[in-house]
């Protein structure tokens, strides 16, 4: 997606080669035309799957959540995440480690949102080692519904996640692919070059 | 604004005499045709204040937040919470009491993101106690800028932040006013009747 890339290249800061920093237009300030052209290009991708519901973990999944949902015309959930939690009967639990911040969340949804007839989509705005994205998965299959694919802003391609999730036989979008972050220059999966 | 008080009609739960369960449209499964609805719902009401940039705060702000800042054309900031932190020069740092959680958190937003010539709008899911308003419009005067409204989506009438925030001279767009909880049962303030 040029729009989403060029973005990038004009505001991305490269922190260190694993760090990316887009808070300026992603996950602190959000450029909410960006978001909904991040909906449409979302839609476009998956729009012959018959999605009744799209599903995030807040909070930097809300903004390109809501407009892909907006786009889709079907409800957006966003998982919450907790330090840790006493067990209810009424919500589904998974725990996500996060290796930037090093710690294990549960994140958690109501299982009233979810039913079995369900076709998820999970949207997210970074995927690095893909724990948060097995996380929603995990959440969807336990409500027996069908996780119809996995829409991500911004794919850290050096890392496994991408790889560990096709593995798993999910299907990945991601609008942004970035292969590496050296010499504090962002580099690109070429194949995105010739997409819109 | 009717197709709000509607669906907190059809689909509200009145948890207590405090508590509105909202979760199936507005903080945890969300509506993106109605936040849509919202969000130009807010900017008929602010249109006339030349405002440059809207303040929410994660999670339930970041829907109904982009939508307005999409209506608006100017980028949205969510300010985020932490339990505490250690202090930072390039942000911005607030207390918030939550009478919910019977806790303090502290909520940031990045210097960077506001500027002196910002003029603000402050946008909320909830206002009971106007803890967390208070709080975004603090960090908004810390910068230097200016606080044109307070909108929110869903307002308790029968808690105290509104006529705080009202007295402490801020404007105040509610676009439901909950009246009282009693009985199991959502009454609204009559005003609301007359409006879009």
């Amino acid at each position: 997606m040029q729009l989403l890339r060029n973005k990038v290249i004009a505001e991305g800061i490269v922190l260190s080669n694993k760090v990316l920093k887009v808070d300026s237009f992603l996950n602190h300030q959000m450029d909410p035309v960006l978001m909904k052209e991040v909906g449409k290009e979302f839609t476009r991708r998956f729009k012959d799957e018959a999605i009744t519901r799209v599903l995030t973990i807040e909070s930097s999944g809300i903004a390109p959540g809501i407009m892909t949902a907006l786009e889709l015309d079907v409800p957006l959930i966003f998982a919450r995440k907790q330090k840790s939690l006493t067990l209810k009967h009424d919500i589904y639990v998974e725990k996500v480690f996060s290796f930037t911040k090093q710690e294990t969340n549960e994140i958690t949804v109501a299982k009233k949102f979810i039913d079995p007839n369900d076709r998820v989509l999970i949207i997210d705005d970074f995927l690095a080692n893909g724990e948060a994205a097995f996380g929603l998965a995990r959440i969807v299959e336990q409500a027996g519904a069908k996780v119809v694919g996995i829409g991500i802003v911004i794919e850290k391609s050096f890392q496994p996640g991408r790889q560990l999730l096709l593995d798993a036989g999910y299907r990945v979008e991601s609008l942004v692919r970035v292969a590496a972050l050296e010499n504090e220059t962002v580099t690109f999966v070429e194949e995105d070059s010739s997409e819109a």
